[in-house]
């Protein structure tokens, strides 16, 4: 940052003089640019936040005022005004600086956001404990999205908090998007605050109602000014949304006019009790390519900043890809199938199906909680419904899962996306619990496929199988290893894994895509003369007996491989049904470990927790290396 | 019911002259005060819709039009009226007919609902399926209560209908409570609504405006007419929480008055989109006392059903006393203890610190996933809050905990109401996860009380434990073991268990208060020459590995012991430790099964899952059998 590059804190901020903001502004939108086009990353969210994050500490004491960035990837110019400038280029990398704010990495990140909508929660406990301490001082403030505004918790939190009357300032930013466009009866009713369109549909009202035929239209002139006053300036207050919710309601106000945005922070800090700013930004702001294409360059990868072409394009095929296409493929000779999705349409792969059948995709919002009720309630009625939720997120609809979908056997598909690690976003976002947390839910049938062939064989076996209830298949973010054979359909027997290489010296079980690490790390190892059998489990529920019976009765020492954590997860599953046998042998399970992975490239963390191909080779070497040392060790007594 | 007694099904109903329909009601209701005097069971919802189901199931073509009843234990007139009145005396008891709606049970039953505000989503997922198929004759009712309309997840399907547009009627089932009074800034909003007050509001906001001195206040009689009639037809439309959402508002109406119900639901019927109608209704209507105390009448134990009198008062100290007069007692002394419930003021018992404290206990309304953020918000800033949570409504905020609290490392003190099997109210409430789907979370401390004294030090040592992250502490309805020794308080290690009673044939692991089952049990086998040793877990994460090791190096055959799910549970991590460490005993888990538990007592589902006294014992004799059976077996050839 050329002219300002001694920004460092709000306390530099605050020195500034107000003349020289807008500049700042254009300098920090220019850094941005710069490190996204060089590093890929969130984007255009932060872009639109410029003037808002500049007003927002220039006026407000942070860190002593207390400012939550929901869903986080909004507070890159928040990062590069509290201290991070000269660590950004680290950002989102391997024992870099969080993409999200990170209540280790700043006393300035009062709160962690990686998912949305739980800012309003998060300040409203802060507003509520500075007036039991009877700080009436202190301010609290929460910046949200209007597609956060669309889940349900930050609806109960406005709830909570018109109740409470806590002093607290949500401010709504309201820029039309999500990743991709927002859908939902909240995102009209913005808009039509944002436009005038309910004040103007308010006054046409009353002025139809007065001038209706056979009464006087010559109304006195005062009269009708005096009118339209009292609808601008008072009725709107009984005529809104947050108003209703006892929260009152400022706005609509320009988020890009600095002085303006200045102007209200100041005047706001004086109005006590909960408030809500409704504030009008542009997402991309500063960028012309990605005010054009919003969905496009919500999190673009490496850019040229010049003509915004996109380096590094991605070349393999995906999981997603295979997911977007093979479902729009079934749903074509399968009238029962509809898609869901909790706004993560392009996310998801679903952008083409909505387009070739709109009336059978439901974009349903930030909504995860509703997307399964949702889709509970079309499988009740006969449909079946592909619920297609990131890992991370189908954990904000567990207990839909359990007693809405499992406890009455809907035959509704999930489909988890981003499981397992997911890479740069880090520990708010890897698919990382699913199978523990899934697996001890009856009734469910979960799977993972290895390859692109066994991915459209499970969403076909998953649609075959009406009757049979709930269907989850988890796949991770990324490339897919690539189809082989003919691209038809396979019917595959649910709860049946299979043999993929024999062996003698160990059995691997793997689920899911690592168990291309596995082939790979069995290759490597023959060539060292020690014979890995290798088995896909496919099914972490229910799980192939005859297959474990056949490993158990066989081999003296299994390795399970999985992308998840490993308390409770697939391999404690075989570990039950080995004791619940009878077996004895030495089982090592790889996986996650029991704490929070942290951020960088997939490959980088498969290996850093050690069940990429290398690590899978070391363990192996070291369970073989074992045996070899202890032949009469106990353990192994009975072969 | 004497007079309509061949009144089984809606067929039968609709057969019925209006006239006729009064009296129905009065028999329902008499029967409904009979059933529960008798038996207990959910009864003061039920009695406030009596007058709404014979109207619906009238004016409606069930089960062709879908018809769900949010939070079912309202249904029970619609059972009655849907053939099953003749197996009503079976209601909530084992092997006999659910106490909430069931798609297993009845064709009439669209949805299952046991918990809150799921009945929107699975309405809008009918009328969809509907919209696709292009019937546009077929009828979709929910009835939500106001307390379940606090709910995100409600506002999340309204958000959505709003969008959709398809055709459906919400029933918002305005009675002021949930369990208890309903709190937050929706139940001020609704009151207002219904009080005219809303109205009042634009109307004297108005006319201030429009009689400001200076201004002239000899307006035209007509003008005022007119404008008065604005507001009252047309500007409530534009001022109304719903129609905000796109969905058409209609209402308030007397919800016990049949015939304007009927009338308006024969008009609904031809007004396609969603709609909702405000329908007021007195919780407990026709029975005095419930319409007295509501709280207490929710779901009461037998009465005398002249005076009102509770029967069988429970005598013994259950879990919920201990719990609300300890954190009282906590809370004395430590300033930073902060209480938070999800509308369970009087189930979690902490009425009486409400009332002593009131600045410090939130009741926040049903709403699991505000509750945690916030109670998140709340340690962020240095608090100590106790979310008390049952646990199969912590199923609902399970991001949160993970997202929110685990991963920040916050000191939340999660207290898990109801946790085990819950008694009659059967699979939709049992709290059997909450083990397993807590485990797999990094940073959790997890533990569960085998009695009174035990469960005290819990809570006092989780407060005790600043700076060391969430605590959970689990623990079920009902009974708690008596004290032993001095009431005071003692600081526990976190993660150490306890020796009960030394024995040599065989270890019992056991957490929480099923560990009284285990004491008898080892009493009983004592007598039979059994020597079984029993150790008290306590703590499910982390694990008390010294005591562990000690058990695993002494004894062939493990026993475990949990109320809760074995996929995955605390005897699946003592699973995990052995292989871990190399162990290979026999290791039998105790606990529920692979499939939704049913309704009974809890002791008889204790009894039926095989973990009571006599199942342990059961178990003891096989396993030890087996040994006696087989020391050669290599199963143990290594002791």
């Amino acid at each position: 940052m050329p002219g300002n590059n001694n920004i460092d804190t709000p306390d530099d901020l605050r020195n500034l003089p107000v003349t020289s903001l807008q500049d700042l502004c254009g300098e920090l939108r220019s850094f941005l640019i710069d490190h996204v086009a060089t590093n890929g990353g969130h984007f255009s969210s932060s872009l639109g936040v410029v003037e808002l994050t500049v007003a927002l500490h220039y006026v407000f004491n942070t860190p002593e005022d207390k400012l939550v960035w929901d869903v986080g990837h909004q507070a890159y110019p928040h990062k590069l005004l509290t201290g991070r400038k000269s660590r950004f280029h680290s950002n989102r990398l391997l024992d870099g600086i969080s993409g999200f704010p990170s209540r280790d990495e700043s006393v300035y990140d009062a709160f962690g956001t990686g998912h949305s909508s739980t800012s309003i929660s998060a300040i409203l406990g802060m507003a509520c404990t500075a007036k039991y301490r009877g700080d009436h001082t202190r301010q609290h403030i929460a910046v949200i999205g209007d597609g956060a505004m669309t889940a349900g918790m930050a609806f109960e939190a406005l709830n909570n908090a018109g109740y409470e009357q806590p002093n607290m300032l949500v401010i709504l930013n309201d820029n039309n998007m999500s990743i991709d466009a927002n859908t939902g009866a909240l995102q009209h009713y913005l808009t039509a605050l944002t436009s005038g369109k309910h004040y103007n549909a308010l006054k046409s009202h009353i002025r139809k109602l007065l001038t209706h035929p056979g009464q006087p239209d010559n109304w006195p002139v005062e009269v009708v000014r005096k009118l339209q006053k009292a609808i601008k300036g008072g009725l709107l207050r009984y005529s809104n949304l947050f108003e209703a919710l006892n929260i009152r309601y400022f706005g609509p106000v320009d988020g890009h006019d600095l002085k303006k945005l200045i102007h209200i922070f100041e005047k706001l800090k004086h109005i006590p009790g909960p408030k809500l700013l409704h504030c009008v930004t542009t997402k991309g702001k500063g960028f012309a390519p990605a005010m054009t294409d919003q969905a496009k360059w919500h999190a673009p990868k490496k850019f040229d900043r010049s003509t915004g072409d996109t380096l590094d394009a991605e070349t393999s095929v995906t999981f997603q890809k295979v997911f977007g296409d093979t479902l729009m493929e079934l749903a074509n000779s399968n009238p029962k199938i509809m898609a869901i999705t909790p706004a993560m349409l392009s996310g998801s792969a679903l952008t083409n199906m909505k387009k070739q059948m709109p009336e059978r995709v439901f974009d349903v919002g930030i909504t995860e909680q509703h997307a399964v009720t949702f889709s509970a309630g079309l499988a009740a009625d006969g449909m079946i419904p592909f619920c297609t939720i990131y890992s991370t997120f189908l954990q904000r609809a567990y207990d839909q899962v359990i007693h809405d979908v499992a406890l009455q056997k809907l035959d509704v598909v999930f489909c988890i996306d981003r499981a397992g690690v997911v890479g740069q976003d880090g520990p708010t976002h890897h698919g990382a619990f699913d199978i523990s947390f899934l697996r001890c839910v009856p009734n469910i049938v979960g799977a993972s496929p290895m390859d692109a062939e066994d991915f459209r064989n499970l969403l076909f076996t998953a649609q075959a199988s009406e009757g049979n209830g709930p269907f989850a298949i988890r796949y991770p973010k990324g490339a897919v290893a690539s189809m082989h054979g003919p691209s038809g359909f396979r019917k595959l027997a649910i709860g049946k894994g299979r043999k993929i290489r024999p062996g003698k010296d160990i059995a691997i079980l793997s689920l899911g895509p690592v168990g291309q690490y596995v082939k790979e790390a069995c290759d490597e190892l023959e060539s060292d003369q020690l014979h890995v059998a290798h088995y896909d489990l496919r099914f972490f529920k229910p799980l192939d007996e005859a297959l474990l019976h056949e490993v158990f009765s066989q081999f003296s020492s299994v390795i399970t491989v999985e992308d998840g954590c490993i308390r409770g997860g697939v391999g404690s599953a075989v570990l039950e049904f080995m004791v619940e046998h009878g077996y004895h042998v030495t089982l090592k399970r790889l996986g996650l470990p029991d704490t929070f992975a942290t951020q960088g490239t997939q490959q980088q963390l498969h290996e850093l927790y050690g069940y990429d191909k290398k690590g899978i080779i070391r363990v192996v070497r070291q369970v073989v290396g074992i045996k070899t040392l202890s032949v009469n060790n106990v353990f192994l007594s009975h072969h």
